[in-house]
């Protein structure tokens, strides 16, 4: 079913490139348009499959009915003022982002047909080449309209991320980067400063458990340097709570408290089961 | 090829248990004999075909040519002394403790044919119907004999890992903990902080990296808070370094210092990237 005509992806990286080749898969745009700073990464999508035109120049998005903007964070503020002066007035803005506040409260500002997204589908991996429609299924997708929110822009746009596969759930951009920092933001910083912290001559030791742990400090350091400094009070937060925790039981073990420890790990350990068999419910 | 007439396993969990069934699916033993505190533990046992015979009481391993310890830590040095009085002279004795130090000089003084293993084979299940005899294939055994270890045990018992497919790798015990403390037991402890700062109720929007990164926080509290204080000073060191690393992050990010960021997690995903092509060369 063609819900638009033109869809345009502005960053046709891993989430933009998934998306992408989500919508042509499902055949919801007459035409994909992807917009990069790289004619590699055009190539590569038009020989994916993943858009039907492709230009390093802002100028092709001109007559899209739904701009989708999915560079790393600082570009999307950057990039709206622009795409603002080329797309018609009745097009569909929206964001991939990882936070939400900074940039909503610009971009509702500039567009009158904008809605924040943020679909929770990505890994470690970047790039076109690691792009696939899969990551889509299934995911959840926060969206967070305000209220301002054009209501007919709102419910097309939460009908496109359905039809993608994702579950829609609302939430305001506060909330939204609140909870980001603590059950995504924090990890990736974490891993960073875990495998920071392994001597290299140390890592031919390495079992399972490092190696998870650590997977997404393979995360891009671009990308990330970004989600950090858009959502700093709320990663400096989660932060301060998490150091808070490492202290008590750093504390435990020099007190060789064996009792406290176990009560600490025990809890540590509910809560990570109960993640297994979490399902969200709208 | 039977490398011993009788294999006594005390402690048939998750390792014990695999080790058992690697034992008799590799045909190393005449006979393999358990020791487990729980009923219900030697009767899965003997059903999943890990062990022939089973037994509350320690008396059972009395013939055994070969004792392999593979309770808790705190465990291993409690039972030593009560072993030392049942087998014979020249039964070879090991354990599978996750620290090495402790547990190497007091059983090197009990048993004149002690030498201490670390199969880096585990996960954060437990229990023998968590068992899996493929655990053991093509994982690190960290072998730690010291200047007093009786030669033809330490070679014999190596075999018997090596039959049993994992690579083995001398270390002294010392450099073992400390190599352990920064690539498994830091990672845990921090995976259990990680989890721990999460509110509940955001855990219903964890995507992968929470998963991954927390996954070994599901870990047994009774093992862990055992290694933790048998591998105190190594473990209380990595920890600082773990918050140095950590709070050069939230510097740079509370001064807004986007290069530094991006330098740190240049160099984090480098090494994080290394991990995947890492095979230990003995």
């Amino acid at each position: 079913m063609k819900l638009f005509n033109k869809v345009a992806i502005v960053g046709v990286g891993l989430v933009g490139g998934s998306i992408a080749l989500a919508i042509k898969n499902k055949g919801l745009a007459k035409e994909v348009i992807g917009v990069s700073r790289h004619k590699k990464t055009l190539l590569l999508a038009k020989r994916m499959g993943a858009i039907d035109k492709g230009a390093l120049d802002l100028n092709i998005i001109r007559d899209a009915d739904l701009v989708i903007l999915a560079t790393p964070v600082s570009a999307i503020t950057k990039l709206a003022a622009k795409i603002s002066k080329i797309v018609k007035k009745e097009c569909l803005i929206t964001d991939v982002g990882s936070t939400k506040q900074a940039i909503v409260s610009e971009l509702e500002r500039i567009f009158p047909n904008y809605v924040g997204s943020h679909p929770l589908a990505g890994s470690e991996k970047r790039g076109i080449l690691n792009a696939d429609p899969r990551i889509l299924k299934d995911s959840l997708c926060i969206f967070t309209p305000t209220g301002n929110t054009n209501k007919a822009a709102q419910e097309k746009i939460a009908r496109f991320w359905s039809m993608l596969g994702a579950r829609v759930v609302y939430l305001t951009s506060g909330v939204h980067d609140r909870i980001l920092s603590f059950v995504s933001h924090l990890p990736h910083l974490v891993a960073f400063s875990l495998i920071d912290t392994v001597p290299s001559s140390y890592l031919k030791f390495a079992s399972a458990g490092l190696k998870d742990t650590t997977r997404v400090a393979a995360s891009d350091s671009e990308i990330w340097s970004d989600i950090f400094l858009s959502n700093k009070n709320n990663i400096l937060e989660s932060i301060d709570i998490f150091q808070a925790n490492l202290s008590k039981i750093k504390s435990a073990i020099q007190k060789k408290d064996k009792e406290q420890l176990i009560s600490i790990f025990k809890l540590a350990k509910r809560k990570r089961e109960s993640l297994n068999c979490l399902m969200f419910k709208v």
